[in-house]
């Protein structure tokens, strides 16, 4: 983070990478009463009380192989490639696995400067709607941080069903819910082949949860003791 | 967002929203104080001015087909389906395609409750590294937003490459880099031969931009004119 002025940034930033398994904070001529505000904010405080404070970028990415500036894309000329956040992420993945990558953030109110672009091997966005409107720096941070530790096969699998009740639960409950209807008075002899059909069709639609059959049952055996007159 | 105490996190929410183009907002017992707070805050004041204020969940999701929670997954027995962030989006992305959904959010400090949650049809969490360790509210928004924005055809597609210089260009800079080394005494005549290939192999191994091969020259050219005595 470089020239970063508020402390609830630097607190958000150090909350995401925790968050996300990040453990590297440096951070670059820090607004210096933010900095200690930060480092005694809740929830952070290890990953906080060992960020490494530099007084120039060149120092703090030194022992870096690749170095990638994050920007708003504003009014400025593009000097660098510039990649979306879920394209950027993939290359940075690769790279991280093989050295160390630095990723930057700028001031709240500027973003990075051309000076510190300079040291950047490319640049990465978030993809927002509008460009005008930046976005909130600690989020920006926990986008990046999301989209790095994302799991892209997660979006595929299927998590565990909720197991579904069998034919047989779903007819026990049908059953019930016929004696209660009948019981109060619901069903009209004249029709009540064709009512009978069209609470067995509601029952099935409603596709149960195996653990919700039972519950069912209990309130209906309920209902059919109170109407028939306890 | 339900019972939302920090007035920074409405607005951080609401910028979130703004960035990702998600229009509507609708609270629910806001602690009033910070929600008209939040209304001022700078950047998301048109999305918060026209925010709904609801004094229950069940009519702020009234008209919503599909009702989300999210949650850090702490203590809490599991009731619900639980998604992760990547695999749930899809299906919301789905459903929203179709009719109204909500995503709820919780308070700061204790979530969503368990009344709450009963309103939903499922429930999905940010996979973080530590589950004792609960997202930033704001930060937890922008995620979840930019995973419902983010297209996944980007992360695959490479975007416009930089233009590499041509063998010709990268030879023009090699027999002017050679002209200002002999100039400045470097080469050796004895291992003159050694050298011009040494040097030519290092120019191609730079890979040089198409827009820096003349920047580079024009640098040459400058020395060479300086070492030669001007």
């Amino acid at each position: 983070m470089v020239s970063t002025r508020n402390p609830l940034n630097i607190g958000a930033a150090a909350r995401a990478m925790a968050n996300f398994g990040f453990p590297r904070l440096r951070v670059v001529n820090p607004y210096d009463v933010a900095f200690r505000e930060a480092r005694s904010a809740v929830g952070a405080a290890p990953l906080l009380r060992k960020a490494e404070d530099y007084s120039s970028l060149a120092e703090a990415v030194g022992d870096c192989r690749l170095v990638i500036g994050t920007t708003a894309l504003g009014h400025r000329g593009l000097q660098h490639p510039l990649r979306r956040l879920e394209y950027g992420a993939r290359l940075i993945k690769k790279a991280a696995a093989e050295a160390p990558v630095a990723l930057l953030f700028g001031s709240e109110k500027f973003g990075l400067s051309n000076d510190d672009l300079s040291h950047c091997h490319w640049l990465m966005r978030i993809p927002t709607v509008d460009a005008g409107l930046s976005m909130n720096l600690g989020q920006a941070v926990a986008l990046c941080l999301y989209e790095l530790a994302r799991d892209s096969k997660a979006a595929q699998a299927r998590p565990g069903k909720i197991a579904r009740a069998s034919a047989g639960e779903a007819e026990q409950v049908t059953v019930m819910l016929l004696d209660a209807l009948r019981a109060s008075g619901y069903v009209n002899p004249k029709t009540a082949a064709t009512t009978e059909e069209k609470v067995r069709r509601l029952i099935r639609r409603l596709d149960l949860a195996e653990r919700d059959a039972p519950v069912l049952m209990g309130m209906l055996r309920q209902i059919l003791w109170k109407v028939n007159g306890s």
